[in-house]
């Protein structure tokens, strides 16, 4: 049966692998859709080379001249948020790879899941923001919410060594990113090309300040207690700067099952394609031949402050998981543009969720407006400490 | 449903171990069998804590008082190794724990194999000697047997995250024992104390001995083949010294799934009994609060023989695996006695295999005979040699 794929997020590092992983793994496998945001030229030579049936683009972020080759190419072309919410729906489209980063993949996510698509998750903000919603919605729809992220995989993996009821704790490893072991008075000062140093992994622009902030792994805590169905307290983080073991899970009889691979995104991008079957892989694979460690170690909770606002924002629930992801995005923006300094990004945050009201059992727009509400705050904040450094600036 | 459990070989570390484990899991679980070979006080102290039903004796190691004091228990008494086949018969046990140690410990496996008992599976030469007969049997009893050593159960365990077909090898774990990163050269002299000084596993005798020689981990490779109906070419072995990481199974796609917990041979012990539950757990958790490494390196091929008879073994199929293995129990057995020194063991099996003719297809008969032959031949060496050692010391 011909398996045909929508990727969300094509011309991103995720959306990349994921077309490297279909053309690797060949029929029934087969690229049905595509979406894309500013990257042009790149999600043209995509559309020549794995002949979609549709595209959704951002809105004004293409040139029309693209759209028009596009429309040349035989592509049935949608716009804008709303056009992406029709892709996810079309007939033709069997599992949704939702590789879009931030909060703005959810509402095409929560779609994608009504309409009965298999879902093979990478845009982790949909379970930070609205895990209540979207966990719900897969379980009325019968979706399997497949995990890409390389913990969540591991975990899905390692679950099914157990039963459910058998499962004492999750442990998330973390690669620590690449200010693992510095002080909080060393990172002052960082520049974004220092943050974006990544000792591991490839990633995008994003995800990448999220690995040096940490907020990655605290995203991700929140994103396994929605997937997994588990109370903060079961999840733990533990520090393993070769992201060789992915993550681990111990069942109450004291065995602990982890996935290990070489850190690359197609392993788990693949799995969450061919469940429940396996398909031969493309990446590298492990050698035993040579000697090597594997290190791990605690997170330093005081350099790195997100874990902690993490388990906060899971015992809040609510509207809070929005907040955090939102005001991170909005920080990690300043951050990006050189508005803010590295240690503000985790200040912002906690700022901004220390002055949010929670409101319990959120629906879909309840959370769009905390999320909203909380990248209006972060921006406020920015925006008074730019005139505030103006003001110093102008004194020196 | 009550599960009445049988352990032969009870009053051995693995067997000391099982009962620890069956009054930690409480009802459903009860012993109700024993088997004893020389500990005879220790017998009759477990026949009083754990009020088995029938116990097994070999012939002539147990004094006549103890039998009558195990008489006067009330429990029914079994003599010798047909003693031991008609004790696993019995309708009242469900569960074969079988842990007696060595040849001694294969009719009675076959016998609970044939009577459908589940079987609980210590006793790794059953399956070196006598792989081809066990496991037809058990596909013909439709019985599971469920591997007691750490890191088959952790193959097992791994094996349950993906389908048969999908795997590509398996990488079985070695501690590598006392003499890890020594040079052939160096073990000339070594004595039976140090052999017995391992690094990890607190075991019996023989298996101590057998993991300074990585002949454990030569007839695990053996075991791994049978169990998992994997050709050598897809079974690997790793030098892991921290004993954590039990062995590991990858698959078609890269990854590599592993079962991890500190090394205590009660948490596989208790898996091979609740299989395929899972029950709260005796041995101490993993912790990821301390800073800790898990070291992986190739095991040296020249120091340590072992391996390659292993897969010499397995290729030549038939009689081979028995006479690796009695070849190996003998030369221990001299070893221990002081007739030997300890590169004798690997030199003693290598040469009863170079002479042995093997028969393809044999019976459990022609299985006993080759080990018969090979210990005997195994024993004129040792002779001949102590003869030769006294002449030359005459000479001195």
């Amino acid at each position: 049966m011909t398996k045909r794929i929508a990727i969300l997020g094509s011309t991103g590092s995720i959306g990349c692998n994921a077309l490297e992983v279909i053309e690797h793994l060949g029929p029934p496998y087969r690229v049905a859709a595509l979406s894309g945001h500013r990257q042009a030229d790149k999600l043209l030579a995509q559309v020549r080379r794995h002949k979609p049936a549709a595209v959704a683009l951002s809105d004004g972020a293409i040139p029309p001249a693209v759209e028009s080759e596009l429309a040349g190419e035989g592509v049935q072309v949608y716009h804008g948020a709303a056009g992406l919410i029709d892709l996810v729906q079309r007939d033709d489209i069997d599992i949704v790879v939702a590789a879009i980063v931030g909060a703005a993949g959810l509402p095409a996510v929560l779609a994608a899941v009504q309409a009965r698509k298999q879902l093979a998750l990478a845009n982790k903000e949909s379970l930070v923001m609205a895990g209540s919603l979207l966990v719900a919605e897969a379980r009325r729809a019968g979706v399997h919410i497949l995990p890409v992220d390389s913990e969540h995989s591991a975990i899905f993996q390692a679950m099914r060594t157990g039963r459910r009821a058998e499962v004492a704790r999750v442990v998330l490893t973390a690669s620590g990113g690449p200010f693992r072991g510095a002080h909080r008075r060393d990172l002052a000062n960082v520049t974004v090309a220092d943050a974006m140093n990544h000792p591991t992994w490839r990633m995008g622009t994003k995800t990448t300040i999220d690995s040096a902030t940490m907020f990655n792994k605290a995203l991700e805590v929140i994103e396994a207690c929605w997937l997994f169905d588990l109370p903060p307290e079961m999840v733990e983080v533990v520090v393993h700067p070769e992201s060789v073991v992915h993550s681990m899970v111990e069942f109450v009889d004291g065995s602990v099952m982890a996935q290990l691979s070489p850190p690359d995104m197609r392993t788990p991008i693949q799995y969450a394609i061919t469940y429940p079957e396996r398909a031969a892989g493309i990446s590298r694979r492990m050698s035993f031949d040579e000697r090597f460690s594997l290190n791990f170690e605690a997170p330093d909770a005081d350099t790195f402050p997100a874990l902690r606002l993490a388990y906060e924002a899971i015992r809040a629930g609510g509207t809070m998981g929005a907040v955090l992801n939102a005001a991170n995005e909005a920080a990690v923006t300043a951050f990006v543009a050189g508005n803010v300094g590295f240690l503000e990004i985790s200040r912002l945050v906690e700022l901004t969720m220390s002055l949010h009201c929670v409101q319990a059992a959120p629906s879909l727009d309840d959370l769009l407006e905390a999320d909203r509400w909380a990248r209006r705050t972060v921006e406020e904040q920015v925006g008074g400490r730019a005139e505030t450094a103006g003001v110093v600036d102008g004194q020196n």
